[in-house]
């Protein structure tokens, strides 16, 4: 109440139109009086404020003033678009008075914060549409996700409806256009339980339980209050396109000793339009699902007797997996990589001295005990890289020491996060360690650079961000290794490479790894979802941990500097990826069956060989249709298997030498000279040609 | 001493001449006048026995003949030569009487157990060497090996050194030379025991307690007596050629808490000749030891903090691993087998189902437990090959199905048995399995087989033995699978595969596994040394195990016979195999380092890069060697390295574009034009041509 008792005495504009809309006046007034009591001077006094804005000008406002009445004053077009604001480096109430220095940067649809403030504002929306649909509801809690929102209530005896989601949709968009604000309000501990318990609502009253008396906030819109740390946006009139998307059973606090409490899931947009695609986009993502098409296309099977989020790859998918192996092979030879192939698992003491065990140990794999020993499974590489490193002497001829590997890592995931090959407990990591001193860093990093954008291209991912993390000078030697010169040289490398090489990246405070800035890198698929590919990250501390040195042109010894990195990521999220991405269409060099040969009928069988081996002689993967099926129906089959390239032959393409080429989901591309097809077709393949 | 007398009754010549070899005729008449009286009448009055021969020829013989009796009838040259005799199955003393009918073979050198039998008795002439040398020693076991033999012994206070063994030596040649008989003696336990009492030896002591009286003989040679179940050769004379090879310290009965005893091997040979090349081969072999070979060329290397027997393969033995996987890859593609990938883990149900829990829990690593359930690495591919078997409907059109992956199992081997590459317990296996109905077997098999002898071809293995384990009609049901008709089928079509091809082989009775015949492959390196390569098994069982069936032609549901094989048997055994067999000098499609350039100064650099990208734009794997060094001292650290082609380039051959050749340890190979040494390379590199 402080704040508004500060706008009272200065008569701020603000203040007043709070006055006029404020529903409780008599509670106002009293806490006025109170808090008058305990104003120190300088905030009597005070009555202007800097806010320092992300470009790095600095403004005067009076002292009170709100994220939105700043935006107003830039452009009533900006404050049309302001949902919440970064106030010093928290994120607040749009609406919510400003009433010292501060750094600002306003938050609109476009930023993830902001996407987040609406999406939970929405679902108190719904929950205000619920608890007038079904009155007596009684709620837990209702988080924004990464896409839209859900909230998790206790209907008593009812049962929610898909029908009911419908009704609840229209009375949330009538809800909405009644532009309630969304009011914020510091309450009592007390006053709060007294609230909830005349309320009736015992989850509530179990959330309150374990707030602490101070910073207990209320939200209100319309007729619905809820217990909320907030921010939300100004008002409900944001919210223009509203989607109920399902409904769900969620024990409470996920125990399933608990009771089954009803999770209604739905997502929100500023404009029909937004809505619109979003729907289309989840149609199509639904058509592509992996796990329909990894099973469709024989690409990978799970079984119970082997384990969750254990795949195994059949034979299509293998031929996926050993082409992008391929592609590695030939891109880290050329790149001066060396390969190394290390054992799955290894003892106790390694992972001490990483330092992953204890810390790590949730994530890791039980361990077996043998010989007295405890054996792991592995987690990542780098540790039996960092032995192959050690296992000769090392010069400064040797480095950079680039050595690669597809390690299999095995981690432990919660039986309900796995999905798919998103998820997983095995992976088949793209993995690879350079070991280089200071000088040879700059271009050793660039070069791992270039190797992503290179594989952007040939995969045909045109929007991607790299995400780099850089440490906090003031945690040094807490959260990241004391080396604040090492940190200086090596981030300002890293930016140096990503702006030289005009790769989009951002930036992210206080976010990297103990050892060094990192790298994650963000990609969209074709229809515009995004996957998190690879992480890329430098290292100082391991070399240290493990020992590793080697003796410098001086003839004295030095630990090296370590790059880790994995470009493709591992396979099992990268072929997940790319199912979606080419909806299971690969390009020729990916396809598990290149080519159908299709002969109208047994005359042909000759001739069909006679392809069959031109073809396998250039090293396409080649099948033909012997089945004495009509040509419709192989025609059919073959479009559905997602197969390249279909060809006809019937009579006149045996007696010319010719073939009639078929492009999936293209139909009829014309006759060819069969010689020259698979001259055509093998330079596809050797060039990776992507899909058109 | 029945036996004795027996020959007595009827004047038998050989019990005469035994009767006046036989140091103790008071002992021998009192023994023959008691057990006269229980002689049956059948004994007294049967003369003649019939003998069987493995040819299948059946004749007669006074009973009581000896097999040397046997082989003098025959030919006294044959008679020199015999060890011991395989009668009735069991191996015998080639001078103990035969009594009844029974089948016989001769045993000589020529044969596993008559070696096996002459390092027994080399043993104990050893024994009674040492006895002479060392008065009071006392004796544990001493067994005969793979190659020679062992005993150890307790010498009290004393120590046995490298000087002892050559007095040992000479002393065994001496008594050796004296001809003495092995002589079998059937005694009583109490006997034995006041024997070996009063000789104060408890070791023996220790042995006869845990036998049971009636079964307990002794065996005698010149002055040394010992308990020993035989059998023996005839005499010491037979011992031509001896060498005592090492001292070790072993823990009676191998047990860390017990004392510990000097063990002393040995190795012996029917003549000079034999010992000497096999010593040759000892420090032949001792050069091209896979483990020393290992670490000079940068092949692997083992730590400490990864674990005993887990390899960890460096670039250069990656290199070799993914040439021979290219190898297997490519052939196993012309096969007409599919790829798969799969995890290294599955749950215990997939081992319960395959039966290799519990009874072959002894040989896999110990289970990680997790979410309540325990979950194995695998230590065989086969389980996890099914499911992708069946992870799809199958048809006779899908047969045969062939699937392949180098797929890295876990074996648990006790820490005393790891060595090297050749004793690991992580196996990169050549494995694969073909599903296929009984029509199919026989070509696929055969087709199996041809794999195995063009792999022999491509890596000069000259000389190499298929050893069939067939089943026991009598223990179907019980050690095998109740299917007489498949066994009999299976069994033959193998036997055609092996008579057809050529394929140099052996038959084991009763020796099959539990679900099908198998093969073991023998393969002998260059030096003549043999390595069990890989197991090939025929599988009726594993299908119904796991469910596994195809709708056949007629629309029935049959199970599938399941071919096993791996021909290149794991990487850790087939290149530690090929360190030896080439000495590190790989064939040029193999060796990890394929040309050196070797400029002879700074001046010719330029030259010596543009040949160098002449290589490697056809793939060769080059590297100049860019030090400022005499051109002498380059070649001899290139020899060292054993790359194959060392390339010389100085005025002249810069000048001509000429290459001055040398090929690895054969020294100068002219001079050439580099674009013809690319095209000479690149062909001996696709052809994969063997070293010369």
């Amino acid at each position: 109440m402080q704040n508004y008792c500060c706008n009272l005495i200065y008569f701020d504009k603000e203040a007043l139109r709070f006055l006029h809309s404020a529903k409780e006046m008599r509670i106002f007034y009293v806490a006025a009086i109170v808090t008058f009591a305990s104003l120190t001077l300088p905030e009597l006094v005070a009555t202007m404020i800097n806010i320092s804005f992300p470009d790095g000008a600095v403004r005067q406002y009076e002292a009170g003033v709100s994220a939105l009445d700043i935006a107003k004053s830039i452009s009533e077009g900006l404050a049309r678009k302001v949902l919440a604001a970064n106030v010093n480096q928290q994120i607040w109430d749009a609406t919510r008075p400003i009433h010292a220095d501060a750094t600002l940067s306003l938050l609109t649809w476009d930023n993830a914060e902001g996407k987040n403030t609406f999406w939970h504002s929405s679902a108190h929306l719904m929950a205000e549409a619920v608890e007038e649909l079904f009155p007596g509801v009684k709620f837990w809690v209702g988080p924004a996700l990464d896409k839209g929102f859900y909230y998790d209530m206790d209907l008593g005896d009812r049962k929610m409806s898909e029908e009911d989601l419908l009704l609840l949709e229209k009375k949330m968009n009538e809800l909405a256009k009644k532009n309630n604000s969304f009011i914020r309000k510091e309450i009592a501990k007390a006053e709060a339980i007294a609230y909830f318990e005349e309320k009736g609502d015992e989850y509530k009253l179990d959330l309150l339980s374990n707030l602490t008396d101070g910073g207990i906030t209320f939200y209100t819109q319309g007729n619905f209050t809820d217990l909320c740390r907030g921010p939300h946006i100004p008002n409900t009139a944001h919210i223009k396109a509203i989607k109920l998307t399902s409904i769900a059973g969620a024990y409470w606090k996920g125990n399933e000793k608990n009771k089954m409490l009803t999770r209604v899931y739905g997502v929100t947009f500023p404009n029909q339009k937004e809505l619109d695609e979003y729907l289309l986009l989840l149609e199509e993502a639904k058509k592509r699902d992996h796990r329909k098409l990894g099973k469709e296309l024989g690409i990978y099977t799970m079984d119970d007797d082997v384990g969750q989020g254990l795949p195994l790859w059949m034979p299509n998918g293998t031929i996926i997996i050993e082409e992008l192996e391929k592609l590695a092979k030939e891109t880290e030879n050329a790149a001066g990589y060396k390969r190394v192939v290390t054992p799955h698992i290894a003892k106790e003491s390694m992972y001490l001295t990483s330092g992953h065990l204890p810390y790590y140990a949730d994530s890791m794999f039980p361990p077996m005990e043998m010989d007295g020993e405890k054996y792991y499974l592995k987690a990542m590489n780098c540790p039996h890289h960092h032995k192959i490193f050690a296992a000769e002497p090392k010069s400064y001829r040797d480095l950079p020491y680039r050595i690669a590997e597809y390690g299999t890592c095995y981690r432990y995931e919660q039986s309900g996060e796995l999905f798919g090959l998103m998820r997983v407990r095995c992976l088949h990591m793209n993995d690879a360690h350079i070991y280089c001193n200071k000088e040879q860093f700059f271009q050793e990093f660039k070069a791992v650079n270039d190797m992503y954008l290179k594989y952007f291209k040939i995969f045909g991912v045109d929007k991607y961000v790299m995400r780099l993390s850089l440490h906090n000078p003031e945690k040094l030697g807490q959260k990241y290794v004391n080396e604040p010169e090492l940190w200086r040289e090596t981030e300002e490398m890293v930016r140096k490479v990503l702006i030289e090489t005009g790769t989009p990246f951002i930036e992210v405070q206080d976010e990297a790894a103990f050892y060094g800035p990192k790298i994650d890198v963000q990609i969209w698929s074709a229809i515009g979802r995004e996957f998190t590919l690879a992480t890329n990250q430098v290292d100082f501390n391991s070399g240290r941990k493990f020992k590793l040195n080697y003796t410098t042109q001086s003839n004295e010894t030095d630990t090296p500097l370590i790059i880790h990195r994995a470009p493709l990521g591992t396979h099992e999220r990268f072929i997940g990826f790319l199912l979606e991405h080419y909806a299971g269409k690969f390009p020729v060099w990916l396809a598990p069956l290149q080519v159908k040969i299709l002969p109208i009928s047994d005359k042909f069988m000759d001739y069909a060989n006679e392809v069959l081996h031109q073809l396998t002689s250039v090293g396409v993967r080649v099948e033909i249709d012997e089945r004495n099926e009509k040509i419709g129906k192989k025609i059919r089959e073959a479009e559905l298997s997602r197969v390249p390239y279909m060809l006809v032959i019937g009579e006149k393409e045996m007696n010319e030498k010719q073939l009639s080429v078929r492009r999936q989901g293209k139909g009829d591309a014309g006759t060819i000279a069969s010689s020259e097809f698979v001259e055509n077709i093998r330079k596809e393949i050797f060039e990776r040609k992507s899909a058109e």
